[in-house]
């Protein structure tokens, strides 16, 4: 049985009971999420040491942080640095997206490094393998594909990014579009060179139905990634996107029926007036699948603030339904991010999935700002710090300018005026 | 005469040609928008050294970065770095909010230091001079405050920052509201102190002829500050910022009545979901006047990551029809910002003014992101870097991290899956 089969026949699991209580929901709402697809719980069966994670509809809205080595300078050791720092910063989810190095080993270190959710991306090793036994990643076997996937999956891992959607006449459909960066997802695009090298349909897709039966073992759930997400502004919503979001929703439709948790993947470039377009589609195409998007960044010339510019798209997706948002770095279009760029990353997603989950009026959202707010008002410094969303950073910052503290308000003289208005306004004692 | 006179004469004036050259708009688009106060030109007529700026519908988003002598510990050559720092880093505008110090003298260097429109908030440095006078600021003398006034406006100061509406019948209506955090304007709180103080009106209400008059002679425009700013998301749009929005319509109607440019500033903190009406609101209520807004954050948790806050509350206002974006700093509620901060503050707020004007389909903003796009794209480096809105940072970024590049991609072996797939879609060589 999958968490999707237990909620069709009206059982309640030990993990929709731990999501609800995280979540501070009945059981019985988790139960129907589930069993309707509008909530997954990514959670292997045999994966050890989790805490269940909900993503979904009603759901405070979740975050992702990738880490993997890659190139011939990464270590494992770094990676799982950045690994805990993103944990530390708060993340509800990991992917591992490692493509070079024993990535066998890395894998099974990043699962026993955080109790979130691990997903992972197995094309990239069953490529990197190629590419050592033949010289040459497109010259990679269907079977030794299937081989990582089910490596992966009996590895414990709890969500694999497959692009199951990226067929041939998709790939024809974006070479028409004239698209201004026809590829930027580099999953994707190493699927695709395989089906030109090859010239062959994606085995992803047209064995989608062995997947199904993989995942269902392990109830793993699969996130459906989309090999034409937008590198720029320009290529939002075109015809090579949509046309594979409409597969992805036959794909979403087929996991269903087979018992398999199924969430979407999307997004990259899209302007600010696009995203609520573009997250009502997915939820239209793909009967309220939870969404996963990278970002979304709404420039591109963002570069080095690409968090930011992420920060802005991801609450504004959140806001308008998506449930699961996959953090980005300042160091995206540049290069592979340092462990600060981790914890960054992962704090401005969050900033994003908050503000989203307070606009929606998610129930208790706004208990968090209220207490803080209280405590500000006090100028109870301890709680402010320890209820900031990165009391280590708000606490270094402030440490650093308590000078500016120790001589504030050389204005007023002898009486504080401020001191006078709270009196009169509250009867409190707030100074400046 | 002011812009607002030539303009409702039907008169272009040198300073709506720049502003149209410089927006690529028709003249007498500008012309048409200055008469009908929903664009301001600050342009003190003293005033050397400035290149015009527009503020206002239609026009690109603009913002504002913040210095000032503040405390024992401050330096008129620190705050000018950061002027200098905010400049280089793209501000539109910047306003010198001095309360301590030689405040005449740094006014003088920070007008000095710009060619962008400089502001100014006289009350600080009235308080500071009663408080050495007297020993105690809210003894200062309303002649006092009109000579501190009269003195920005001779200095060449292009808009003034002044709580005109922050009545003793709004400060009663904060009194009924039962604010979580009643006051967190530091202006505001020193005006309504004096007010309790002196048991008097607010004399910036009381005389506000006499205000506009001072500004229609030098053409200052007035930015109508609000002392009702929400400091946390609960006491957003309660009944003491809307009354007070409420008489500010009045007052940009006085203002406009008597030739003087005008414009109103907001938020603080803000609820996503309730950005689109605070905007929509005050467009309504104070007729299509430009709507500087400090940030808005967007919950109240994010001390240490408050530019990133205020970039999503930003984006979303602008994009609903705020004009002008006062940048917040990751120091925001912890301290005052160093000169990193400040280049970073303004950084985020150009970013999320950027990204609104994009999403408002504004004409040619969407050019400069398709560049950069074509230039990633080529694998142009030194185009996308130059086009970055950060050029500084995205270099010093990229060569930190030039070792992910030289050891890219390990994945392929022989050939690169990338290429292949480029040369299929559109005949290019884009690598992995």
């Amino acid at each position: 049985m999958t968490q999707l089969l237990s909620a069709r026949a009206g059982e309640i699991t030990p993990e929709m009971r731990q999501v609800a209580d995280r979540e501070r929901v009945e059981p019985e709402i988790i139960r129907q999420g589930v069993a309707a697809g509008t909530i997954v719980i990514p959670r292997n069966k045999g994966r050890r040491n989790i805490i269940p994670t909900g993503i979904g509809a009603g759901l405070k809205t979740k975050v992702s942080a990738s880490a993997g080595i890659y190139g011939e300078q990464g270590s494992i050791g770094a990676e799982i640095e950045k690994i805990r720092s993103a944990v530390g910063a708060g993340t509800d989810a990991i992917m591992d997206l490692s493509v070079s190095g024993d990535i066998d080993f890395m894998r099974q270190e990043a699962l026993s490094a955080t109790s979130t959710p691990v997903g992972t991306l197995p094309l990239y090793q069953a490529m990197a393998e190629a590419s050592q036994k033949y010289g040459f990643s497109l010259k990679m076997d269907v079977e030794e594909l299937f081989e990582v996937i089910e490596r992966h999956t009996a590895d414990g891992v709890d969500f694999l990014a497959l692009h199951c959607g990226t067929t041939m006449s998709i790939v024809e459909r974006a070479k028409k579009e004239g698209r201004v960066d026809p590829l930027v997802s580099y999953g994707g695009s190493h699927l695709i060179g395989w089906m030109l090298y090859n010239q062959r349909e994606n085995p992803l897709y047209e064995q989608y139905d062995r997947i199904l039966a993989i995942a269902k073992k392990y109830d793993v759930t699969i996130s459906l990634a989309d090999g034409m997400r937008p590198g720029c502004l320009a290529d939002s919503l075109d015809g090579a996107q949509v046309q594979e979001l409409v597969l992805l929703g036959e794909l979403v439709r087929r996991a269903r029926e087979a018992g398999v948790q199924v969430m979407v993947k999307g997004p990259g470039h899209v302007p600010i007036n696009q995203l609520k377009a573009t997250i009502t589609l997915q939820k239209s195409l793909c009967k309220g699948a939870p969404y996963f998007v990278f970002g979304p960044v709404v420039t591109d010339l963002a570069a080095g603030y690409d968090h930011i510019s992420a920060a802005i798209g991801g609450a504004i997706s959140a806001w308008a339904g998506a449930e699961f948002l996959c953090y980005v770095t300042s160091s995206e279009h540049l290069g592979l991010p340092d462990i600060d760029q981790v914890r960054e990353g992962v704090v401005a997603a969050r900033i994003a999935a908050h503000a989203a989950d307070l606009a929606k009026e998610l129930p208790g959202a706004a208990d968090w700002d209220l207490d803080l707010s209280r405590a500000r008002k006090e100028l109870d410094w301890k709680q402010q710090i320890s209820l900031a969303i990165d009391p280590v950073r708000a606490e270094r910052l402030r440490k650093e300018r308590t000078d500016d503290f120790a001589s504030e308000c050389t204005m007023c003289g002898k009486y504080c005026a401020m001191e006078i208005v709270s009196k009169y306004l509250d009867g409190s004692k707030k100074a400046c």
